[in-house]
């Protein structure tokens, strides 16, 4: 199975690509970040990420997309934004008739690190050594998209393999 | 000029379409709402979304699109989901190198009524009156997408026409 995971953004929108042999057992085939020209408007930066995520998606060919649910805490003007891309992400998820699942930013990390309130650090060691890499994977927004792939081959793994 | 004007939502999407020819001199050549199946997945409605969009910018031709701002003041899931709807317009937008202004409905009800806390009824009135309709246009996002089209007539009229 072939765990497309994404964390949205605007400017920098992180993706993870995994294969998963059994609920624990995966491997990374892509990660990276998609993104937009800073500056430019915001309708413009919206088509640029749209025609990189169809992109990604034609180049991934995932079983399932695995997104980072919204969660409002810090900055409303930034929470629109990232529901704006979050919309183009779940749209390009629809048009290629692959399932989403959404997990929260508190269940990724409880499903990698056992602790809901786990530090970036802590999150971005669990996701190398559960998918074996040497280094960290770069940049954070990869890494958070490789974070959210991994926790659906947790918490549904059982199921779906 | 042909202001294209969007009140965002997913469950109901409000469009107008207006021809100006002079900062107050305008009418009324389309307007209507977009819906989505409601109780089907999000992913799926915002295709339906996405593709009533394309529809309505391909009959519409609009010179510019207004879209009323988003604003949090009742409910966060709303909240959310008016943004990942917005998301979509402004993407159509920028497919269809169409020029896209906002106002917030603070904007929106004291362009059109001189009182930035006007009630619906009055602002379906001046809708109305402004466009020289017989009747208050029905539905209610119907309306609100007249009046943001209605508000950019009057905001940059002058410089447009």
């Amino acid at each position: 199975m072939r765990i497309l995971g994404i964390d949205p953004g605007i400017g920098t929108c992180g993706f993870g690509l995994i294969e998963t042999r059994s609920r624990a057992n995966m491997r990374a085939l892509d990660f990276g970040v998609i993104t937009t020209t800073m500056n430019a408007e915001l309708p413009g930066r919206l088509k640029e990420l749209y025609e990189s995520l169809v992109e990604v998606f034609e180049t991934s060919k995932p079983d399932v997309v695995s997104v980072e649910k919204l969660f409002f805490s810090k900055n409303i003007t930034t929470g629109i934004m990232v529901a704006e891309a979050r919309g183009l992400v779940l749209l390009v998820a629809a048009q290629n008739e692959v399932p989403v699942f959404e997990y929260t930013p508190n269940e990724i990390k409880k499903a990698l690190t056992g602790y809901g309130a786990a530090g970036k650090p802590q999150m971005q060691e669990m996701v190398r050594v559960t998918l074996g890499l040497e280094k960290k994977p770069r940049p954070d927004d990869a890494a958070d998209g490789l974070a959210a792939a991994i926790t659906h081959s947790l918490m549904k793994g059982l199921d779906i393999n």
